[in-house]
């Protein structure tokens, strides 16, 4: 079916940024507690003294999921701590869930426990109450959608918009290793259609293929940055790959920002796969997705107690406009850093 | 794709509500701040004085609307509407939406920006923003999920489960027009796949088929019964029909109900439609769904003050328990009123 429009811009033309500017471009809020509407992790509503912050998201089969290859009740695990990382992001505490599902009937009622047992798997360990939802059919696949609700005071809330020249830019953990474990998991998918008999070669591989199946929200980092009484002036969550995340955070503090190749964290074993795959691993941190560390910017103040921090690193400082979001080079050379993100990478 | 699991049940076996009072057996709240999980039309959450009202509803192209007689521009503004009436259906008040959807190629930014439209015109009617969302690509169909969430007073808030003994049972607006709108939708569909030249025949329908298309969530009930000064002791919204709603009052205030078929409120279109294709129009009321009309009891000291009403008809009244929940029968007989909604009627 098509729609007769005397125009018709096709939705790829436009990439989902695009889309979400274009549609988002004419909304106009006029709640007094709406304090935050689209265009960071999550919406921030005020309550008085607390302030509640809202974030959504939608996992689709097919698009987001293959279930060849992820177990459903990882998938319930992973749809949960996807949108908690986006609270997290706000520098708010996750508190409850509602979870929207549509099932075909391709589904049985064992295999869609085994995605709500995942689901509550992740509301036990982050302390988050499921409280409420919507059950429906599908025609095809799964799709899954979480809307997350947390809590925070009024001035502990961080947005993307608040970095200022001269801060450090810092990242937690390591990144790119669940875009390659994906890599190894699309991998041992094609070998197995190929040939059935072949079992998956997965050895050696758990840390990334965890990074990609059981991925954690870093709520350990948001207890970190408490306990040193920092305050990030802007603070995101890495869905989408490193260098989109690092432009969110400049477009809307309208900053630049200089990021040093050889600080980027990866780990040996991302690294490795990476070179397996003939990939280059900086590329895979900048671009792969999915790795739901916090990217944050804070006060140059703050950088004897970040320096010798295990889990977080320092990976650049921010400049003025005017600069440009560059990125230096291992060998010196410095590049303009570009947005891939979603367009570049869906569907590995 | 199958799943292998040594036992394997059907979830056409459940049922919508089987599905969901099995899914959430194990569900337990923890968080100070969830006041009420799932079980009500939104779930609820302190902030102090005022509390947050949380309701999400997924709405699935082939299932919940069919693109080839539901113009995007009304498919966006029902979606809208549909989440504000379980809001409403708490005696609060929706502030804010947020908004998923997952779309195929199929669609055009054009196609899409309708969709949008009629959202922000609901959003507008209804004085409430949207904050935030997800947009997603999807293999197939178009798949809509909106959170809404609103405030309300604590002492405000009316649950499902506080019908009394002796209380009347009373009902805004008509019941069934948007089931007999859907009716002469689908069979002008039909007419229209056996002769594409034969133009649809919807002459005098407007109001039945505006009831399908463009249904209105009932504020303007909560107005009222606030200038009536009148606290209904249970509240809920009309979405899956009237039987079915009536039995979760019930069940959840643990109480009985007379019905009295003589006295709910039919529109003469409704019931003439109904003849039309054969069917029982009571039977259309009771069961056909989608009228988004507010359901509640009061205390019988509000009788005087309603008995008159243009626009809350009573139909029936409150009883104990043991005496179970029941209809009686234009011709004096009795009933035992069974909830049909979901399993019944989906899909016509």
């Amino acid at each position: 079916m098509d729609f007769d429009n005397t125009e018709r811009t096709e939705l790829s033309e436009l990439g989902e940024f695009g889309l979400i500017k274009h549609l988002t471009q004419y909304i106009v809020t006029e709640q007094e507690s709406t304090i935050k509407g689209v265009g960071d992790d999550a919406a921030v509503i005020d309550n008085g003294n607390l302030q509640t912050v809202v974030s959504t998201d939608m996992l689709v089969e097919g698009v987001h999921f293959d279930l060849s290859y992820v177990p459903l009740k990882h998938l319930g695990y992973k749809s949960v701590v996807v949108n908690l990382s986006d609270i997290y992001a706000m520098n708010a505490t996750p508190k409850q869930i509602v979870v929207s599902i549509a099932i075909s009937s391709r589904f049985s009622l064992e295999a869609i426990e085994e995605l709500y047992a995942g689901m509550m798997l992740a509301c036990k360990k982050y302390n988050v109450d499921m409280v409420g939802g919507d059950t429906t059919s599908n025609l095809s696949g799964l799709v899954i959608n979480i809307t997350a609700i947390g809590a925070a005071e009024k001035e502990a809330i961080v947005y993307r918009n608040g970095a200022k020249e001269g801060n450090l830019l810092c990242v937690s953990g390591d990144l790119g290793g669940a875009y390659m474990g994906l890599q190894i998991l699309e991998r041992e998918k094609a070998v197995f259609k190929e040939n059935p008999k072949i079992q998956p070669d997965l050895e050696g591989k758990d840390y990334i293929i965890e990074r990609q199946l059981k991925p954690e929200a870093r709520k350990d980092i948001i207890q970190i940055l408490k306990d040193l009484d920092i305050q990030p002036t802007s603070l995101i969550d890495v869905s989408d790959g490193l260098s989109s995340e690092i432009l969110h955070l400049c477009t809307q503090s309208k900053v630049g920002v200089e990021l040093y190749e050889e600080k980027i964290p990866i780990d040996p074993l991302t690294f490795d796969t990476a070179r397996e795959f003939n990939l280059d691993p900086t590329l895979c941190a900048l671009s792969g997705g999915e790795d739901y560390e916090l990217l944050f910017t804070v006060d140059l103040s703050h950088y004897e107690k970040l320096k010798n921090s295990m889990d977080i690193s320092i990976i650049g400082h921010i400049t003025n406009e005017a600069k440009g979001c560059l990125m230096v080079a291992k060998a010196g050379s410095v590049h303009e850093l570009k947005a891939q993100g979603w367009n570049a990478l869906m569907k590995g």
